[in-house]
């Protein structure tokens, strides 16, 4: 596999859907948010996106199979005023800056291809701090979305975040525009130390408001918890990996 | 050079093979075993893989001459009911991300080439303490794979490796499920220190079993010893590295 | 987007222009040279430049809209004498070194499209202390040149700067000389510490005396302020970055 | 310039001839010996190698212009039973490891262009330690040239170097072999911390035997005086690097 690859499990049609996007990043408040939204709506997979641009590393699951990292697709079909949805979450972000360019490319390709009419991406805006009562920030690629937001609660402070937004939350508002696809970053405010079910609250809420949809909260936190422990997994993985480590470039460089 | 080429050195007909990897990593467990069974049932050379994702390398032998990095496929005719094997070895694994992706890609283009019926991959699992009964540990690409192998004594263990598996070993069983090949990685577990023997006879135990072979086990220790000292020298070369360091490519970044 | 982009705003007819490259480096020198000059001149953007190369990142501005990091070309056509000129100004340069010959690449090839006589790339030359009185120092493509520049009272000392050139500013030197195009690199000695108003005054006295252009100087520091300002944000943002960074390729690679 | 690029300025007719390559590296040995050949033999310019996996940087040189980095490759018609050779020098190695392998494929490219029937590189062995008498180590790509090269004095230890031979001096014995082109490696040992022209002696004396030449060697240590000010100079430089980098790209990525 030397190219990214769109594996496409189930065509549906859709009508003028709204893309939201939620994959890994600051607090995980955008994963949190969007796989909530995915469990509570019953979105349905669509696609799984591979790459080369993603590490080189399998998950294992819980009943003892792997699962080869990805970023998937979930369409949710709308009713009742609620507008159609296609939700974009996974394991990782890309591992390179040029995949990350290349893979916001694909999602907007597949934006264009559902004749998305506004994106909404989703993060974290880590403060450093313990935060007791957490904002929405918001960023967009319209002056109107901006007056938009404001009526849902979204705060907008001159020039912040101060050092821009980086990753795919960015770079869908960013390359959306020259595309002619309005697109919204929404950031809620998190220590940055945590899976923070308070700040993905605040940020559900505030897109529940602009999509007129009702999300049952409930389970946001049990969800965190749970995502809290694989998270601090991996992380004690990492601290505890030996010299000779299994397939990482790094320490395989020089051991012949 | 620019792209990975594959030398084919022998023409060989093989009937549903099992393909078994065990490039470098965690304790070399992987790599001590493939050798060790290449050795053993004499298995003969067909191809040479070069990329330029290895390192920009080679390597002195003891006559003077140099070999080029590089990893390397061994076929293995069956017989008394011991299955063809395709046995894959080598010097490093890919030095970059996307290397790995590529060269799995190759490996599993290969394994289609000789209608593969499954695939091993090998490899060890570091704990960071000396282990004394080395376990089995395994993960597969289907479930029907994890319930034969817990016939061989293989352990699953809920989400483990929690960091999943990274490198060759992990992408052939995942990225071989998208080509409807099965799948099983094998992790000896080991302190992760040294080049481990002990945890290299678990494995090969569990993987005679399965293929229903016999492997003398005699020579394995003798052979970790050797790789010991090999592995010893490449470190202790790195340690005494030099400013002006013959090419490596830090070295020589600002160095007119 | 996998490849550099250029996006064309405006067609525009210039006879013979001049080019003038002031992208981000030591002490903000050339940037703020170059942004001075598009304001004072009041140069008009004629293509904006996206990457793969730049840093996968969106700068968020003071109304709450985003913009995508990009480099911009400036088209200011002359009178009473004053020569046509391109202005290239920037976010960035490039992340990779082979995105820093792409890039260069492409703008010699605008230069060629607008048959450009002369570059001039502006840059700091970072002393490590305060510098009181800052020079220019020159290095150019020609022998004609080297004496041409000394008569702006442009200082070359033999083998100055010891280190090369780095990125955009040295190689359009280059590899300009490669397509037959004259160009000089000018470089106000700073402390490199902070954005410097003082060096850039230096650069830019030298560069309107060989332009035969007046420009008023006096907003100069003001815009330095400014500049400053932002350049001191980005690296406070830097230093409070949290361990699950939204979108930031090391923070992201080992945490699912 | 994305892709590497060949200048030629001159056509010349060799028959059979030997190609030496010395390129920057441990002790700068290999270079110093080459650039003195060129220099004691006449030998001319007859190409110039461009290539993205430089860095991205020119060389400023005594006469206030700038030098592109860059690979050349000299011509020496033989006379007298000297043959003809064909010189690889430069001012760097790729500073990526992909790059290794494109260059040595361009260089290997060339030799067969000219039916080179043997490639000589030439390089330093850090040692770690003052080195009163170098010796000369080999490594080759066929056993009759080890035989040979004993024969001119250059030893064979098993194994050694032990790290293997790292850049475009090993490639291009190991990938030369691929090509069926004979290629020996000698290096000279040497500390490694400074341009060793004890070094470059004795690795000469070997080569001047083995070609049956005769080069004068009373130059060799000013040479290395002269090169030992530059390195210290580009190393000095670095030393004083500032923060703002003047395109340097790690310096870059967090400034706007």
């Amino acid at each position: 596999m030397r190219e990214t690859t769109i594996l496409r499990l189930k065509d549906v049609s859709l009508e003028d859907p709204i893309m939201i996007e939620g994959l890994p990043g600051v607090g995980h408040v955008g994963k949190l948010v969007a796989e909530h939204m995915i469990e509570e709506l019953k979105a349905e997979k669509i696609m799984e996106i591979y790459s080369p641009h993603f590490p080189p590393q399998v998950l294992v699951q819980g009943d003892g199979t792997v699962k080869q990292v990805r970023n998937e697709i979930y369409a949710c079909p709308g009713s009742d005023g609620r507008p159609d949805l296609l939700i974009l979450v996974g394991d990782y972000q890309s591992a390179t800056n040029e995949g990350h360019y290349e893979l916001t490319g694909i999602f907007l390709d597949i934006a264009e291809e559902f004749s998305v009419r506004r994106i909404y991406t989703l993060g974290g805006y880590g403060t450093g701090q313990f935060v007791y009562n957490p904002q929405v920030l918001g960023a967009t690629n319209s002056l109107d979305l901006v007056e938009e937001m404001k009526g849902y609660g979204v705060v907008f402070h001159e020039n912040e975040p101060g050092g821009g937004i980086i990753g795919v939350s960015g770079l869908l508002v960013g390359l959306g525009r020259l595309r002619g696809i309005d697109a919204v970053c929404l950031m809620g405010t998190t220590s940055g130390y945590l899976v923070d079910p308070k700040s993905a609250h605040a940020v559900l809420k505030v897109l529940s408001t602009a999509l007129k949809i009702e999300v049952d909260m409930q389970a946001l936190e049990d969800r965190a918890k749970e995502m809290e422990r694989i998270v601090g997994k991996l992380q004690e993985m990492e601290r505890a990996q030996m010299p000779f480590e299994g397939g990482g470039e790094e320490d395989l460089r020089y051991i012949g």
